[in-house]
């Protein structure tokens, strides 16, 4: 991981000074650089793939960085993991070109492996982050969103490339390019889902955020797609309506009392336990037990 | 170009419904494909680099119009090639993800290749060009800039994507790597100066908009630089001042006053004549030929 971060610094700052400080910033704000760890444990402990590993894992966390820089250009955002977006201190030209440098700095980071296929899986994954920021754009506002369209726009937008980091580590060492890519969906579902359950549940001392924001957003999440079918007066809840912090913190007060996070929560586990189930089919136990300890922390976060 | 054209209407489409419609409606805007153009002719006429060869040119073409989309965004620009801008049409988040998109499919058609060199000559060039693009934004309304610095900002903004495009081509055919790439770098370089001689001398009837939006933009480009050396009332303009696309016009007359446009073309030509004058090194006449045929269209869409 200190090779992770020595390598994304080099990367932000190889293109002229003011992009390079405003790449770098994006860069060292940091994360829990989740994606790159999964690259690493899908790799294995081989050192044959450290190379084209470390490769990926940067290339990975450019093009979660590049999304993460347009989202707060599209959404007008002033803070970012507590710190002053690139949109809010430094203006839109200059976000959107950051987020462009980086997209096309990740790929260039794959390129320089010498070989095609990881690039093919980065930019299948993007583009399907693409589709995926889309669609949540598209459904905004929408009450009736239903579950199947709501695990969709969360496999675009998030399992995607928790797929692609598996797949790209598998590529770079240990093989089994299904088993692990399959891992990563599975894992990234969950992920998202307990995401979508913090923003109700807070505390916002651990989120960062005021409960609800998503409902501020207009955006349906699964916690109100089963409230919704819990309790009459949520089903002919007004988005538009939700207006103020407290408004929406009352919302989420009665999605809570619906039960629906417990459910949402009980479904995210279950893909977590999907995924371990597969682990057993893996030659190495160490590996096994490495990716067990990452599922396990995608679960924890939310304890 | 009718294949090139299939081909890119097939990947534009290829990512949801909503967003192929905007990505198609980009692509078929057309534009003169005179980066797709320079491929094939870099190419060569061997059939056997046919495929890397349409997939390279349906990359930079990619590329290309990802970046248009983007500027757009930027720029709050309502037409492009006298169409509403998707910026326009359908908002700045549609915009965005469009432009996106566009660059994640070319990275994925080039991969799709199999061969990672590609690649990496694409990245380079778009990395270049975002970074063009802010030289541009960091120097707008800044009278003073010197010619270097102008010609470092069209290198980067314009001249290595035609050089990506030449060394693709030659990547996928005939070889020539270096040679091919010297000649699209100084095409592009040329096509550049020329654009924005054209942008003072117009006519607009050929242009499709006002004499002088790149003042109104608070661009300065070499006719401006070279008039400024020239007009001691030009050295003392003050570009904020110029407002209305009355004014604008009032100083590109001033600007030709000087024979600034002259020597701007001159500067162009000579260029031009540089990247013809290695061609005879090739083995290929017919190629030569070719090659020569794309310089001199270069230079007659400004007579």
């Amino acid at each position: 991981m200190d090779a992770l971060e020595a390598r994304l610094r080099v990367v932000a700052k190889s293109h002229g000074e003011t992009l390079g400080e405003h790449a770098c910033a994006t860069i060292e704000a940091g994360g829990k650089r989740l994606r790159p760890l999964l690259v690493f444990v899908a790799a294995g402990p081989s050192p044959a793939g450290h190379d084209a590993a470390l490769r990926a894992a940067v290339a990975v966390e450019l093009v979660h960085s590049a999304t993460l820089v347009h989202d707060d250009v599209l959404d007008a955002a002033v803070l970012r993991r507590g710190r002053p977006t690139i949109a809010a201190s430094a203006g839109r030209a200059m976000a959107t070109a950051t987020g462009d440098l980086l997209f096309s700095r990740a790929f260039a980071e794959l390129a320089g492996g010498g070989s095609a296929e990881p690039v093919r899986v980065l930019s299948d994954a993007s583009s399907a982050l693409v589709e995926g920021e889309l669609l949540q754009r598209e459904d905004a506002w929408k009450l009736q969103t239903t579950r199947e369209r709501y695990l969709r726009r969360c496999d675009l937008k998030t399992a995607r490339l928790f797929r692609a980091a598996c797949e790209l580590g598998a590529l770079a060492g240990s093989g089994n390019v299904g088993l692990l890519g399959e891992f990563g969906e599975r894992i990234g579902l969950a992920f998202q889902l307990l995401d979508d359950v913090l923003d109700v549940s807070g505390p916002a001392e651990r989120t960062g955020k005021h409960r609800g924001t998503d409902l501020l957003d207009g955006t349906v999440t699964l916690p109100l797609i089963l409230a919704r079918e819990r309790d009459p007066e949520l089903a002919q809840l007004d988005l538009r309506a939700v207006r103020t912090p407290e408004q929406a913190e009352g919302v989420c007060d009665a999605i809570a009392a619906t039960g629906a996070l417990e459910e949402a929560r009980r479904i995210a586990l279950e893909m977590v336990a999907e995924a371990k189930a597969d682990l057993p089919a893996l030659p190495e136990p160490s590996q096994q037990a490495a990716l067990e300890l990452v599922a396990d922390g995608v679960v924890d976060r939310y304890r």
